[in-house]
């Protein structure tokens, strides 16, 4: 019989990915900060905990969303925490976007706590959560990863769920991912910059560019949200900006010179200095554009 | 029956393309700078012209398929170019990289001269240039187009022969294609770098991210020559070189800020100071794992 799990943090993320562990036969006890998801989820049939601490008393594999590393620090770590109450052998699993270095740094406490934790952060977005369709990069113990896997697959594309390495590899590869994303896009923004200006259509552009070694999914979907003008999320400009720091602080940790990322981290300021924190990532597009003088 | 078609420029890109020509049962006339190739061209059954001049009195469509600016206006413009001698609605197809700028001022001398010029730069290499699968990006009048587009359907891919608008406007979008590929090779380069250089194995970091938004071909093939370290053309980074050059003044032109292709050209600089022309442009990455201390 699947396992009862914890799950902390009902967010745009959180709670599509719960209701999948829901629909999938699991018994859930769920703990978030706004209290609206927790009862949509209670009155699907799961149980509520009023802290992490009070929830790790019923469960032995607990999944934590939330925002960034201090949150993942505050439920796990802080004075209602769920190590306080870890019961042996407990998996944690964060799937949560945070630094590679809290993921270890929290990966040990949760050893000394008795349990064993991985870092399981996603992309695919809100879509990717609904269905259950996400790509999942984990960092961790392989015996530990091996033994949650099922529950992987529920929330993931079991093709795209990948154990990476050790404790902090997920985050890692997700900082890669995010790197890889924005480099992307903020390319793909300049190549429609100068067709507008040049005065040729930017739609065949795109559609020229598909066919050949330009080709990436940002080109694909950032691209035609780009032409349209249309930036609903999707994900937040100021969860990326959340994920770029990590990035930053990362790079700066291994001294390594990143310059296009470097450039990337420039537009990005720009665009939440415009107040576009709310729309979705593919807006820096639109700052490029603005500097090009196109509107 | 297919028409007899000049051939200007019997290359890495050019001699594949031309067989292919003469297999799908067109008469060619060729001229190149190196004999070897003539000869080749001419065992397979085409004729030889001396200089392009020559070849403008036996024909009504000419391909130049040559490496800059300054080779097309000679073959074409020069002392000896073609434009002495066009016949009255011949058809000039330039599938050389030039900038925009020269193949505008180019197809304006070509109706100088009674012909007509389109600008139809491709990508895919010298793989799609021998499997004429080739992407072609085509600029110049909509019924010239239409009439040369059975030779182009050779040479290309014809789901990816794409008329994208007036003159220049395929020269443009190369440029375009250009900087996609580079500031995306960039940032796969820095996110594979931050991996190595944090333990983490970059190979799995590339397997993870190709199932995701970070999706594309650059990272699929760029990314596996990267980690292997094996930067066999391909793409002669020289060339790569030369399409940035023509990228950058195309941007002053318009007064584009691009800064991510900034960055792309100052660390091209740095693999050209390297000694690295003659590899492929993918060997971009290694510029980045050397800045990163990563050999």
């Amino acid at each position: 019989m699947p396992e009862t799990i914890g799950f902390i943090g009902l967010g745009l993320m959180g709670k599509p990915m719960a209701l999948n562990l829901l629909k999938a036969g699991h018994s859930l006890v769920v703990n978030s900060r706004s209290q609206g998801p927790v009862e949509e989820l209670v009155s699907a049939g799961a149980a509520r905990a009023d802290t992490p601490e009070q929830m790790a008393r019923q469960v032995t594999r607990l999944i934590t969303m939330v925002p960034d590393s201090p949150d993942v620090e505050l439920v796990l770590d802080g004075p209602h925490g769920a190590f306080r109450a870890l019961q042996p052998g407990t998996i944690v699993i964060d799937m949560s976007s945070i630094a590679p270095a809290a993921a270890r740094r929290l990966a040990a406490r949760a050893r000394s706590h008795g349990g064993v934790m991985l870092d399981a952060p996603v992309s695919g977005g809100d879509i990717g959560a609904k269905n259950g369709t996400l790509s999942i990069m984990v960092g961790g113990d392989a015996q530990a990863f091996a033994t949650v896997r099922p529950i992987l697959d529920v929330l993931g594309n079991p093709e795209r769920v990948v154990h990476v390495g050790a404790e902090g590899a997920g985050q890692l590869c997700k900082l890669c991912n995010q790197m890889v994303i924005g480099g992307t896009l903020v390319a793909v923004a300049e190549a429609l910059a100068l067709a507008r200006k040049a005065g040729v259509d930017a739609g065949k552009v795109r559609e020229a560019l598909l066919g050949g070694f330009a080709q990436s999914r940002v080109l694909e979907v950032h691209g035609a949200r780009a032409l349209a003008g249309t930036y609903v999320p999707g994900f937040k400009t100021a969860l990326y900006a959340k994920d770029l720091n990590n990035v930053m602080s990362t790079l700066a940790e291994h001294s390594l010179p990143a310059p296009v990322t470097a450039v990337v981290q420039q537009l990005l300021h720009a665009t939440m200095a415009a107040g576009r924190g709310d729309d979705d990532n593919s807006v820096m597009a639109q700052t490029v554009f603005d500097l090009a003088g196109l509107h």
